[in-house]
């Protein structure tokens, strides 16, 4: 008897838990619209480094540790680390393992990471490979734009279409313990391409992944939307999730009484951010202050976190290519008490 | 009471099988000691594509493809698929998984990707979250060079202590099954640096995560190097494994008796590689041929096979920063008949 749903659901027997979150974001991601709730909000993006992406790995490495503290553990009881970032080559996170010299797994899902990272760590505690451990992931602007777009000094014209990576971190320890928001079942995506190549339109490139994986979702637990009180994209941004409402409603789910984006939501319209944020950053953020805090507090119940990811790169992209897309799903709830009984 | 021992070791009870596998390489690789092994070797690398890096993708496709069907299983019955690969981005396996449509998860850790996505893969189909499971990698030395080192149309002279990024893909399909090769326990890596920051000396750099893992697997499980009939590391080349036997015997451990590695074995001396292969597909391409070939005959029971993984970019060395390397190790054994007891 498999621990899974249909063809793309695995369901978490033993209720791995929210033992311990962090967030850090840069300082125009503090000045929208979830400055209260993050963690910590940096004065200045370089955060004391020499490059961005030395920052990038100061922040993660940052968010990883916070997390530890918060969950009342000590570095040496994380039993693996799962975590991936934007850069090539992941740098940010393996430079941020390097120093915390716990057992790593790297991983590349793009903005997607925040749930892959999840489904990795609750699957290594609800099979009994690991009694804690740390999911994170996260993002930075300018070593992003650097990357993949424009060097930041040539000051080049965003479309309109375009998003902002998000500068934040977030960071999970998942746990086997009995209190706590649970992991209660995730979905794992499959890479979906709808033929969108342009690399300032995020938000229309995943929300087809989202929406393959939201499907799964419902087809494969027989949950229906209105069985969560948040249903919560990572960055598909104003136009990508207004797609993904009606690419739903073609489907026959009607998401929108419950549904936002992180991306859409994450920076105030006086921002000039156009479809709003982006990156592993965005997502990762708001579920590590925002999204956990409403749920210790009883205000949310059920939440759905949709993470998607645009997976090309530089050369992918000048060769031609479209932009596959990824989305994974995990489905948190309050049952705090369900493995007491 | 968690399926671990020590602090970076997991043993998985319900011994996850080796149930099908394939390589595949490029005509150098052919040419080299492992020529006879492999599945299949190219006649040309760019295999009809226009670019390496459609090519690598193809080649990694192939094998997913190939060792599916070596499983005697259908494209279906794949719950998840773990793979990552050398590319910004790891282009090759999204793009792959693209066309297959299979959940899947990227994973990054450089050359030591096969045993990152053994370890992840086993976990699943231990943890009863898979049936089956593809955990593949592999890499191409057109498109290496060109993303880490310099055009090839350049025709730059290479160092001596250089490695030649092997053209070659590996995929396992891991199965619940009760017969096969079992996958006994593996240990997680932690990331290691020394302080070598010269990228034209890839195994000096990576074999002192070798031998923290290889410690950390004989402190953990109470075995030592006479408990394997091979210990197989990934890629440290010549120079490498010859640091890593020092290394060893430094710490009390005597490995040298059945000790190779897949980068110093991959060519002839004829081939002018100098220290060998390297590349996630150098300890991936001879594992799925060479080593399972000879534990299905019989004629190795107990292996252990360490890929080495050099965690930097180009960004991060340009940058002055020195390369974090990683190791994971797998265990293997002929236990074909243990769980029907």
């Amino acid at each position: 008897m498999l621990n899974r749903l249909g063809n793309q659901t695995l369901v978490f027997k033993n209720k791995p838990r929210v033992v311990g979150s962090y967030s850090v974001v840069g300082p125009k991601e503090g000045k929208g619209n979830f400055g209260k709730f993050f963690h910590k909000v940096l004065e200045d993006d370089l955060f004391g480094e020499k490059s961005y992406e030395a920052a990038e790995s100061k922040m993660l490495k940052l968010a990883i540790t916070e997390a530890i503290s918060d969950a009342r553990i000590n570095k040496d009881e994380v039993d693996a680390l799962f975590a991936g970032d934007l850069m090539n080559q992941i740098i940010s996170s393996s430079f941020a393992a390097k120093t915390l010299g716990v057992p790593y797994f790297g991983l590349f899902g793009a903005c997607s990471t925040m749930a892959e990272s999840l489904i990795m760590g609750a699957c290594h505690v609800d099979g009994g490979f690991a009694r804690y451990v740390a999911c994170a992931t996260g993002s930075h602007f300018s070593s992003a734009e650097k990357q993949f777009r424009y060097p930041l000094e040539l000051g080049t014209q965003r479309p309109p279409s375009s998003q902002w990576t998000v500068t934040g971190m977030g960071c999970t320890i998942l746990g086997n313990t009995n209190t706590g928001i649970c992991v209660e079942s995730a979905t794992i995506g499959k890479v979906v391409d709808w033929g969108v190549s342009d690399v300032n339109n995020m938000g229309a490139a995943m929300c087809p992944a989202a929406t393959d994986t939201l499907k799964a979702h419902f087809y494969d637990t027989g949950k229906t939307p209105d069985d969560y009180d948040l249903i919560l994209t990572g960055d598909l941004g104003k136009l990508g999730s207004e797609i993904l409402l009606d690419l739903m409603e073609y489907n026959g789910f009607k998401i929108g009484n419950n549904y936002s984006d992180c991306g859409q939501m994450m920076y105030n319209n006086t921002q000039k951010t156009f479809m709003g944020g982006s990156g592993c950053g965005c997502g990762a953020s708001i579920l590590n202050s925002y999204v956990y805090s409403r749920m210790r507090k009883g205000e949310l119940k059920n939440v759905l976190f949709v993470a998607t990811g645009a997976l090309m790169s530089t050369t992918s992209s000048q060769q031609g290519n479209s932009i596959p897309s990824i989305a994974h799903a995990v489905s948190f709830s309050l049952g705090g008490k369900e493995r007491n009984v």
